[in-house]
């Protein structure tokens, strides 16, 4: 007997007919004497309605009213879901945020989760009652309906599965687990059995959609070991992600991620002197812009160029923002180019090895593709390329690592 | 100034833009210099759509479920007319059921609201805030949501109306008042400016549908003044819903109801001994269904005819009740018509005159309408009659009581 906390994102639950297949899956592990709480999303298309309808009223709303609307899709689901186990005989309960509590902050919108409350909930488990939590969801200290964020309720089932202290929590998903990359590119992608908390946290935060970056920080915090499951596939083994120990063949590169959401700008000739780089990101930190990769060219004389890259929806902003202060920055251009893609290679593995650098800068080369700005940590190095090279870089490095399935 | 809750329906708040100008009739009052808290329905559909995922999983659902379900219409309405609201320069503000709280009783899905809490409120709206409220919707003693029934939210208006000391009551719909019938068949039918609580409450018993029959019944308790204005036409001057001393000119009918939601059951030959009514209507109230108009004629011998009217939708349950107990029941056939339509002359005026019943009764019959069955009570006589006399009984009525518009 374990407790499993199982967690189904929107397209699992995106119509009557699935919400009742989730119910099927979660009896299945109800039936086989386990303890089980469910955590699930809005059915797909609900939140992005409810979003569109607040955009419609108010481009610039109050994130109060914004998250009492966008909260509803979780409220619908877990009344549908809590019927459909009913009607399998299985004991089932829904809950609401402010029901369990889930104490959030009061950062409306995206929240973070402060504590949860579960006597009650551990109580009622153990007398077989099946609790049917809404995701993406809390409540604030104001006692108003707090929501955690896009791609919130991978958050929501990883802090429950700490909070009842599971054994597993399981995300149920459209795919069957982690690849070592996006299979729809490079069909010679395989499946991992396992991979550890940090390589799945660069991997996500580098853009591999699978996981919210969130969760699987949150995961790494509490131990909290994590399985991603599909849906539509619940007999096909998974990915655990765990810790390292538990992984016994450890590869080098587990995965190579990419994205596209990337765009690049390059400030030609700014002056080479102390504090122009504070000068230069300040602005862009007070208009909320996050910068990932940045590059400075070695100086020949007194200028230099200076190119890094910011998200593509954040574009517009940014070239505004430094214009209006070219002549403090004292920059002689700009460019910006959103032809680009971020490839990211990813390993624990790394930080013992030497040579995984140059075999990336090597197996690209060979493909003849340029890069243009390079960055790297512990466990990672990524490069920017142009983004027709999307898939050919992909292919390369995957065979370049020894990645290829057999 | 005063002290204003006004109600707003399903199609009032049917779209992005009715609910943008349900947000300028607000403004309106506040700005001049009204105290005003706003109860809204779901956009209307949404209900309906809830309740259908609902029944699709269970037909025989846990209304605790139901509840939760159902309630999000009215949760994204106050969301949305909050923002609508700010995005006029109204500080607005949503509250759901828990969040006031609105306690009721745990009779889920029909449940009775117990009390209100509003000091909180009173005090927002002191300083200019308009609170948007959740109609339909309460918390139950188990800290569950809890919704009030279909139409649910007059009803909920009229308590926070109560709860708030409020001047009036505005409840705005798709209709711009109370008429003496209904104008879609009989185009004399005349707008009241007034109607007396115990009239509209017998309207609204007898089929009609401005308001829901228990806000009426509250209104009337609480003696809150209730108004019934259009949404779409709001310089028209409604219909006031108020205590009989308000209305000087008194007229001895005020108004015609109708309802097609009647089926008719003749027992033909039952025992004419004591006892045997309730051996009937027992099983019934057992069964749910609720008999209106009862009719038992003279016994000639040792048996009599006995027929009574319920509602079409419990007619086949009805039935399979009565013919489940024939032998011991002991009548020997069983009738049964859904064509038939009750029609109601009602008003306070009864009480101190004569003939009211008198003038009905020749009316029809100079129409040749023939009456099956009749009913009184303090201030109304309906008659039940074949379906297919509708249009002509309600303008002859109209006619016979000077109803007519000039």
């Amino acid at each position: 007997m374990a407790r499993i906390v199982m967690k189904f994102g929107g397209t699992s639950v995106g119509d009557i007919e699935r919400i009742k297949n989730v119910a099927q899956l979660v009896k299945k592990e109800v039936d086989a004497g386990n303890e089980v709480a469910v955590v699930v999303s809005a059915m797909s298309g609900e939140t992005n309605k409810l979003v569109g309808y607040c955009r419609e009223i108010a481009p610039m709303h109050d994130s109060r009213e914004y998250d009492t609307v966008v909260a509803t899709g979780e409220q619908v689901t877990i009344g549908l879901l809590s019927l459909a186990l009913q009607e399998l005989g299985c004991n089932a309960r829904s809950w609401l945020g402010w029901q369990i509590p889930i104490q959030t902050d009061d950062a409306h919108s995206k929240a973070r989760i402060k504590e949860i409350d579960t006597p009650l909930m551990r109580e009622r488990m153990a007398q077989g009652q099946v609790p049917v939590i809404a995701g993406f969801q809390g409540v604030g200290p104001d006692n108003r309906i707090t929501t955690l964020g896009r791609g919130g309720s991978d958050t929501s089932a990883v802090a429950m599965a700490a909070a009842l202290d599971a054994d597993r929590c399981d995300i149920y998903t459209d795919v069957d687990g982690v690849y070592t990359t996006d299979p729809r590119i490079v069909p010679k992608a395989r499946k991992l059995e396992k991979i550890t908390y940090e390589e799945m946290l660069e991997s996500a935060s580098q853009g591999t959609k699978v996981l919210q970056t969130r969760s699987v920080e949150m995961a790494m915090k509490h131990r909290v070991r994590l399985q991603v499951r599909s849906t539509f596939a619940p007999d096909t083994p998974g990915t655990l992600v765990c810790d390292e120990d538990e992984i016994v063949e450890k590869e080098l590169v587990s995965g190579i991620a990419y994205s596209r959401d990337e765009a690049k700008i390059t400030l030609v000739d700014v002056a080479d002197i102390p504090g122009v780089a504070a000068k230069i990101f300040g602005p862009l930190t007070d208009a909320n812009v996050n910068v990932d990769m940045i590059v400075q060219n070695i100086a020949e004389g007194q200028a230099t160029d200076l190119t890094f890259t910011v998200a593509k929806g954040d574009l517009d902003r940014c070239v505004a923002v430094l214009k209006e202060k070219k002549e403090e920055l004292g920059f002689q251009d700009l460019i910006a180019d959103d032809n680009v893609v971020k490839i990211s290679v990813i390993g624990v593995g790394m930080r013992s090895h030497a040579g995984v650098a140059q075999t990336m800068f090597t197996a690209l080369a060979d493909k003849g593709i340029n890069i243009q700005v390079i960055s790297t940590s512990e466990i990672k190095v990524s490069v920017l390329v142009a983004e027709e090279y999307t898939e050919l870089a992909l292919r390369a490095l995957h065979t370049a690592y020894g990645l290829d399935a057999a």
